[in-house]
């Protein structure tokens, strides 16, 4: 009889504790969701520093006044510690002169849509040259020297448009930038373009980070537009193309920046949930998507945590890492650092793939951190949130793993179909940014950092 | 023995099938998404719609340009059959005159950006009279005659940003464009503005259905800009404010006009399976969200089917209606002479949502056609369309249902976040849509209709 009683009474104990939690969350998640939608600030915030600040790129005068902005904006939301971290960073610039046209098999002159790759040298004056096309990266592998010697490559390789998630597609053809220079300049090409990385035929050229390799000599690199692209590939198919490149980047030392941080104190307050997104973008736009969403999805899920008057099992840190783009100093240097300190890094978060509409979180773990991820999902089946699953993680957290071997990764996965329209080019403004889906996303940042952090892992 | 042979004989045989039946179904749908993605035609039609015939309000001469412009199309696609069905439909127009503007406690003028109601009275020259502000509908309802007589009534009730589905913040306040003009007019108001249903703070009005009552009089009705309301309810705070309008706004005759259907017989050529959107639209922008991107789903659905050399099982029948925006005659007229012809109608699905990222289907219909529905939702995984369940149907095909009871009325689901950005406004523009969504959109539809078409649902 007792024992009935027990196995009676403990399950719907269990039962009514478990509907409790799960009512408390949908509560709460609610209002954080009325506090993104109808007192949200991400909005205002990501229009000042896309406007007030602009693009900045790591060591430009920009990134630095990108770093003061962030830290008054933080400090203006009262949180319990807001501080610089100091970093060294790479200082490359694109210059004053950026022009690129060709001249067809008549002599005509075609100006082109043009943006050095970043980290590219610069031409030293006009570099003219014979132009060669490669319809893919491979095909440029296979071609043999005397065929490419003194004359600039020109790598003509579309992001394949069938793959539906527009990041396989982007993966696809992401090794042709960043090697495109040193696979042209093994077979003695004077320099090197590229199609921009671009989903749609446009005019706007995409840049981003290129390499090169102590083996061979530097060449000049850069990417031209989507549709430059395809009337330059028509013009090399009717005749011999000519073109005419100036490229004045320069590569200064190493400058001072800052990782910006902001917290939340936790009752355990040396285990950290870090998540952020990185404060630096390239030259060109003004970074709106790559990364001013990110960053400020993640200041205004605190913002809504701090205002809910939320009280942190874990010390909930918001980071603005400084240098995602051209080496990941911002994310490495705070690894080792937190590290160092003692600190134990419980979970991080990312968010690095734009502002659209919010489709779910992924995590780089272990199959229990999956299923714990996946645990959350229910709650959200209101908030249209329904990828959970593998996955995850950013580039500036990423050296954690190093650090913390066992510390779960998370990714925040907005819709990616408009994502490489914007993807480092100047098309990537506050504009094209969309006020509800940014602060879905801020909203669906700031309940799975509620969820993380009240919900053991064990 | 014999049992057990038999036992695990047939499961394994039905297992085989279904495994091969999933197999085709998956390859099948590949080849539809790679046609849409590489080699569609969805979006060059949209921008031929949107940019050589632009906004097409029932009864208008850009509207008969619509129907003259879609017959080319569909025939030039070579489907088994193209007419037009002839249908009578209202014929309304805002005339060429339609300004607005207030004067402020300190006698200062502002312009509004103002569109009339479709199917408002005109003003007959200019109207003026003392402005009176209600902040929800409900206000107005409880008001007193004293209050408002001779006066024009602003409805400033925003759309509830809180509700994460836009479709239901834009049903709590459709009663307002559809009601005010009675309401305001049974409490002796001269003249109604609203507070535009769109979601964002812009400039854009954002115009639509209204309706008289034969009971009081007949009175102008406009809606102005969510930021013109904005600006105006702060002004009203300030002192009195005195409205003036004028609209040019004409009835005339019914006129003459059609839908437009396009046909791939079926095997069972006496059921149909009718898809389509709306080929009408307000007029203003150039109907690209609303519903141009519903129609050219439908079509380029069709045309991928054909493409692929599909061979149907029901016959495949897109329809462009006609005149859903203020009356759904084509609708209406289509049910009705589908029945009178003794037709089977076997299925029926709408795309009218707009041309953003698809995020799933959902049926009117009952648990069973809902199961079957659900029955497709694994082929989709990769595709990323998660939102399968109840709801769905459409304006036009809705009258189905009078005529075959049981008829599944399916409707195509996007993502409904920035449709409320462009609904009935002058930026619903082709600039406005995404080639990748709306590829991808046409890609689900068409998908979707083949599974229907192969799949018994007993």
């Amino acid at each position: 009889m007792r024992h009935l009683l027990l196995t009676l009474l403990f399950p719907s104990l269990f039962w009514a504790q478990k509907v409790q939690q799960i009512n408390n969350d949908s509560i709460f998640i609610r209002s954080v969701y009325d506090e993104a939608l109808l007192r949200g600030k991400a909005y205002e915030d990501l229009r000042e520093l896309c406007k007030n600040v602009g693009h900045r790129l790591t060591g430009s005068a920009e990134a630095a006044m990108a770093v003061k902005w962030s830290e008054e904006k933080m400090k203006s939301y009262g949180f319990d510690q807001v501080y610089l971290q100091a970093i060294k960073v790479p200082h490359w610039e694109r210059g004053n002169t950026e022009s690129a046209w060709y001249t067809d098999s008549d002599g005509a002159l075609h100006k082109l849509h043009i943006l050095a790759l970043g980290g590219s040298i610069s031409t030293n004056g006009l570099l003219n040259a014979p132009l060669i096309e490669f319809k893919t990266f491979e095909s440029l592998k296979k071609a043999k020297r005397k065929d490419i010697e003194g004359k600039i490559v020109f790598i003509n390789q579309e992001m394949d448009a069938a793959q539906i998630q527009t990041f396989k597609a982007y993966g696809g053809c992401y090794p042709i930038r960043g090697e495109g220079a040193i696979e042209s300049s093994k077979l003695g090409a004077v320099g090197v373009i590229i199609r921009s990385l671009g989903m749609p035929e446009d005019d706007f050229p995409h840049t981003g980070s290129m390499k090169y390799d102590s083996t061979v000599s530097k060449i000049p690199a850069a990417a031209i537009s989507t549709h430059d692209a395809e009337t330059l590939s028509k013009e090399i198919n009717k005749g011999k193309v000519k073109l005419y490149m100036e490229l004045d980047c320069r590569l200064f030392p190493d400058a001072d920046s800052y990782n910006v941080i902001a917290e939340m104190k936790g009752n355990k307050s040396n285990e950290i949930i870090t998540f952020g997104g990185h404060l630096d973008s390239w030259d060109t736009g003004e970074g709106a998507h790559d990364d001013g969403a990110g960053v400020i999805h993640c200041l205004e899920a605190l913002r809504i945590l701090k205002t809910l008057k939320y009280e942190p099992v874990h010390t909930l840190r918001v980071v603005f890492f400084m240098n995602e783009e051209n080496g990941n100093m911002g994310g490495k240097t705070y690894a080792s650092w937190s590290k160092n300190n003692g600190e134990i890094q419980y979970a991080a978060l990312e968010s690095d793939r734009g502002g659209f509409a919010p489709r779910g979180f992924g995590v780089d773990g272990n199959s229990e951190q999956v299923n714990h991820l996946k645990s959350f999902e229910s709650l959200f089946n209101t908030y249209d949130l329904d990828q959970w699953g593998k996955g995850g993680g950013g580039v500036d957290i990423g050296p954690l793993k190093d650090y913390f071997p066992s510390i779960p990764l998370y990714g925040f996965i907005p819709d990616s179909q408009r994502y490489f329209d914007f993807h480092h080019a100047p098309s990537d403004v506050f504009e094209n940014v969309n006020k509800r889906e940014l602060e879905l996303g801020a909203a669906a940042i700031s309940s799975f950092i509620y969820l993380i952090d009240t919900h053991p892992r064990d």
